[in-house]
């Protein structure tokens, strides 16, 4: 069934910027929308939070355009699918 | 009466990923959708909280699934039924 | 006047699951929807919280179904009642 | 002009319960919903919070009904008076 | 310009209660809805916040009610003019 | 391009009050309505957050009615231009 | 694909003040609407959050609005692209 929406913790250079990142993910076929949020910034590297939503998204194209950005996957911390998004219930009460 | 909404605390080995878990359960006839969430990441597992909705779940068939995939349900958090969904409420006011 | 929504605090073996109480109080002629979160897991024991919601709730069937299945109600902690349903005023501002 | 929503603080013994005290409220002409929340429980006493909506509440039968139930009224926490419901305004920002 | 919203702090002694001040102020012709909530209390005396909203208030109708009543306006910390009710800006970022 | 919201931090004696702020202020042509919030209240001083909405606010004329009444602006805290309010994104994550 | 919504940390001195950078901004025939948020007041300087939204934003002549106006980009902190806007997922359930 179709992968809806999914948060990946990935590790990355300074350079090339999550502008280029964004627009390099956006691009993809599957993909409607990224948002990609800065972490933590170290002195050689950055982790950014990127969340991904389209119809039926593709993981491995999107793991291959981050490794050819030159960024890894650290790892995937939430997934969505069906026919449509669901959200975490919550454990705590209302 | 139908099951509506279910949040499973599952234990699973690294592999397969969320993804795969996702996958898998949302192509069960009675799921509409799934989400899930890594909560805990140990040396060998990890924890996930899983999210399913569905017009009439049939908890036995999501069960067998999680198995098959190598996971095990560690406790069933909250569950709703009926002909909608109720929301949890809160012993707090307001 | 009508009940229309009740949050009860019920202590009940492990066994039956909370999937069987959601199931059985959803059952009920006079419940339109139950949500049930676990609260607290015990050795032999736990503690859920069960929220109904109905046009015009019958307590009495409802304590019988979850006595049956061998659980005791330990305190009503919410109710509302009339002709819609009201949300606790907070004593907060704004 | 029109009481239109009142919190009142009520001491009353555990019997009868809170779901007595809601239909004996919601059955009052000037009520249309009334929800009441457990705050506090002691040994012979409980504390609830009674949130009370109408088009124009007459709070001399609000607490005729509770001192016939045998719980006396502590204290108004809060009233809306007026054409329309309006919330308190926070002194925080936004 | 049109004064819309107003919340004003104000000492009053217990007696005559919140209703009443609720019932007076929401009497005014000026005003749409008044809500008052009780912020603390004291021996003799108690402080409350009236928050009121109208199309275009008269702040000296109102300090007269709450005068006539035997209530002192502490500080008005609040207000809102204008074509239409804006709420504060937070500070603080989304 | 249109100012669109503006929030100052003013620095005003106790007199005149902020009722006849928010009145001046929201009777200039370019504004749509007005927000004051007292922060802080000092011997002789008062802190007030101004917040102002208009199509296309006139900063110069904002300030002149604020020093006039006696009031000094010690900062501008947040601006919103465009053809729509664009509110502050957050870095903090969903 | 379009970059749609774009947060960036600038330093810059108190003059020009945050009126000219957001009416600058907003000129940019990519950019719709511009917020900016003061974070921290130093001596000299000022650091601000510029939240920027837009149909398909030009990084590039943001960058040189800000630069000429003697700001300097210190980092991007938020991007969003692609058809739709899409908010950083939560890894905190519901």
């Amino acid at each position: 069934m179709q992968l809806r929406r999914i948060l990946i913790d990935v590790l990355k250079p300074h350079d090339p910027s999550i502008i280029v990142y964004a627009e390099k993910l956006a691009a993809l076929k599957c993909v409607d929308g990224v948002n990609i949020l800065v972490v933590e910034i170290d002195d050689k590297t950055e982790s950014i939070g990127v969340t991904i939503e389209g119809g039926s998204l593709n993981f491995n194209s999107i793991e291959k355009v981050i490794e050819k950005l030159g960024g890894s996957i650290h790892s995937v911390d939430m997934v969505s699918a069906g026919s449509h998004v669901v959200e975490a219930a919550s454990e705590e009460s209302g």
